[in-house]
C-alpha cells in the first residue's frame, strides 16, 4: 500500500502511523520507541504544569532523535461549581465507604488546573516540530506563533462541522475520531456529543476537507489500516494497542482487563473526568451514572475521582479503576512498542 | 473488485448488494427493481398478517422472475403491560394536544400482533428462496423446515456473541449491523444494546465465524463498499440510499429531511416502537426521551405512536414524524432504484 508521501513528508516520518497520546499510559519510552521505529510517537501533556511537561520532553529527547508530537488539551478551564462538586464528592465518599475504599475528599479550594497556554512557550523553546491537540483549537495567537516556527499542527475532530472549523483555522492535519475510539472524545462544537462511526465520518470529512486525515478508533491490524485508507485516510492513529506495550505506564490489571474485554465491553461516559470518554464499563461508572448526581465539568470531576483511581489501582480493584480503551482493545498483545509498531508497518510494505 | 462468488452463487444473484427491508418504505416495486438489476431486493414482512404478506409477495413476483428475500421479525410477542401503556398513551395525547395534533388513543384491549410463525407456511407455500430475519432467530422447527426446502437463511447480528449464536444454529449468512445503521437494531442477546462501530465489529466477526457476511450501516458508495470487503464482508446491505428511490413509500417530507440531515442528525431511541432504532432526531423523540415515562416494550409502543405517525405525515410535520435513517442518509439521491443500484454495482465492475 502507498505510504501517503504527503503526510509522511510533512511530518518527517517513515510510516503514517501515529501512537495516540494517552495520559497515564504513554511514557517517554513509548513515544521514543514509536518514533525510532519510523512512526510518530505522541507525548501527552494535556493539563500538565510547564515544569513537568518540559521534563517529559527532555526525557523523550534523550531517547530519540526522530520527530515526535506533543499533545495539548486546548480548552478553557471552567469556574468550579462548588455546590455540584461538593455533592459529587460526598457521593463518591459514600460509595467508597461501602466498598472499603478510604476516600479522602480533595480540598476544592486548593485545586489547581493548568491551561494549555502555559505550555506554549515551552514547546516553542524546545523546538517541538509537531503539536497535536484535543478539545478544540489553540487560540489565534498560538496558531500564528506555531506557524511562524514551521510547527505542524494536528487537530482532533468528531464531526464534519469540526473538521471544517479547524481547516478554516489553518490547521495542517486532522485526526478523525470515530465513535469506536478509546479515551476522551475530542468533540468541541456541539452540546450533544457526536457519535458517528468511523465508517461514515471518515469519507464524509474527506469529501469536504482537503487536509491529510488520520483515522482513529478501532484500528488494530493491516485490514483496518487498509480500510481506513480506502475511506479517505492518509494515515492512522492507534491507541489501545499500545496500552499493553512494555513501555506503557498501565498496570497489569489494566492490561489484562482490556485484553479480556469483548467488543461490547466499553461505554461512553462523563463519570470519570466530566468529559465524554470511552472506558471499560465498571462499577464506579455504573454507580455514578445511575446516581442522579450532576457530574461536574471537566477537569473537576477528574480531580474528584483521582483518589479513587489511585486507591483502586493500588489495591487492584478493576471495578473502581477507570480503564480508558477503544472498542477493539481486546486485540492488544503484550509486546514492546517496537514490535507492536512493526506489525502495523507491514500494512505499508 | 471480486464479486465474492460464494455469496452470489448461494443467493443466485449477480452482485452482492442487498437492499435492506424497510417497513413503510420498501415497496414490491423497489424489491423487484433491485432484484431485476442483479442485486437482492428484500421484502419486509415483519409483524404483518399472513394475508397481507401473501399479497405483497404476489405483487413482487408479478414484477420480477429473479430471486428476492423476505424479512421476518423473529421475536416473541410480549404480554401488554397495561398500566405502562395507558400512562404512555395519556402522555402522547397530552403532547399532541399541545401541538395541535388530534391523537386518538388506540384501544389497548383490541391490539393484535402477528407472530412470524404465522408467516412460515406462507413462505414455504410461495417457495420463497431466501429468508432474512431480525430480532433473533426462527425456532428450530422453522429452521429445519426452511432447510429441508433449500431456503437460504440470513440472520442479523450486532455483536460477536450474536454471530456465534446464529452460526451455531446453522444460519447460512449474516448481516453485520454496525452502529451506523438506520432503523431497528437487530440486537437480541444482551440487555444492554451493543453499540459497536462497523469498523470494529466486522473484522472481529470475520475472525470467528466462517459464514459470508453482509456489511450494514453507513455504506453508500464505492469507497465504503470496498472498505467493507477489506474488513471481511462478502457483500453489503444498504438501506438509507433507497429511502429516496422513486419506488419508495417514503413521503417527500421524509425524503427531503434525510437528504438535508448532517451525519450527526440521527439518534438511537426506544421512543418510536419500544425497540432501539436509529432515526432522525426530532421533537417527538426528544419529548418521549425526556418525559421520564417508561417506554412500553415493542411492538406496543409502536402501536401507541402509530396515530401520531399518521397525523404528522398527513400534515407534513417533521417534528412528530419518526424518520428512520442511518448516519450516512444524507448521501441519498432521488432516483429510480435501478439507478441507485447501478451506481453501487460499479464497485464490482
Amino acid at each position: 500500500m502507498n505510504g501517503d508521501k504527503k503526510l509522511t513528508e510533512m511530518l518527517g516520518i517513515q510510516y503514517p502511523i501515529v501512537q495516540a497520546p494517552m495520559l497515564g499510559v504513554t511514557s517517554p519510552e513509548m513515544v521514543a520507541a514509536v518514533s525510532n521505529g519510523g512512526g510518530l510517537g505522541s507525548l501527552p501533556l494535556g493539563g500538565l504544569a510547564a515544569g513537568v511537561a518540559r521534563k517529559l520532553i527532555h526525557q523523550t529527547k534523550a531517547l530519540t532523535n526522530k520527530p515526535f508530537a506533543v499533545n495539548l488539551f486546548t480548552y478553557t478551564i471552567p469556574a468550579i461549581a462548588y455546590e455540584t462538586a461538593e455533592s459529587m464528592a460526598l457521593f463518591l465518599k459514600e460509595i467508597c465507604t461501602i466498598n472499603d475504599l478510604n476516600y479522602t475528599k480533595p480540598d476544592l479550594a486548593q485545586l489547581q488546573f493548568h491551561s494549555y497556554e502555559e505550555l506554549i512557550p515551552v514547546l516553542l523553546d524546545e523546538n517541538i516540530p509537531i503539536v497535536s491537540f484535543t478539545f478544540g483549537c489553540p487560540d489565534d495567537a498560538a496558531i500564528a506563533a506555531f506557524k511562524s516556527r514551521g510547527v505542524k499542527l494536528i487537530g482532533t475532530v468528531t464531526s464534519v462541522e469540526e473538521a471544517v472549523f479547524l481547516a478554516e483555522k489553518g490547521i495542517d492535519m486532522l485526526t478523525v475520531q470515530g465513535i469506536e475510539a478509546g479515551g476522551h472524545r475530542g468533540s468541541f462544537l456541539s452540546e450533544t456529543i457526536p457519535q458517528t462511526g468511523l465508517f461514515t465520518l471518515l469519507p464524509q470529512i474527506a469529501d469536504v476537507v482537503s487536509l491529510p486525515l488520520l483515522a482513529a478508533g478501532g484500528i488494530y491490524d493491516q485490514r483496518t489500516i487498509a480500510a481506513a485508507h480506502q475511506l479517505g485516510a492518509s494515515g492512522v492513529q492507534i491507541g489501545s494497542l499500545f496500552i499493553t506495550a512494555n513501555e506503557s505506564l498501565a498496570s497489569d490489571l489494566y492490561k489484562s482487563s482490556i485484553m479480556q474485554a469483548s467488543e461490547t465491553g466499553t461505554v461512553l461516559t462523563r463519570a470519570v473526568t466530566g468529559r465524554w470518554l470511552r472506558a471499560l464499563r465498571n462499577r464506579l461508572i455504573d454507580l455514578v451514572e445511575s446516581s442522579g448526581q450532576v457530574v461536574p465539568a471537566y477537569p473537576v470531576q477528574g480531580s474528584l475521582t483521582a483518589p479513587i483511581r489511585s486507591l483502586a489501582q493500588a489495591q487492584g480493584i478493576a471495578d473502581f479503576f477507570p480503564m480508558l480503551a477503544g472498542q477493539a482493545c481486546s486485540r492488544a498483545v503484550k509486546q514492546s512498542a517496537a514490535e507492536i509498531l512493526s506489525k502495523l508497518v507491514d500494512a505499508y510494505r
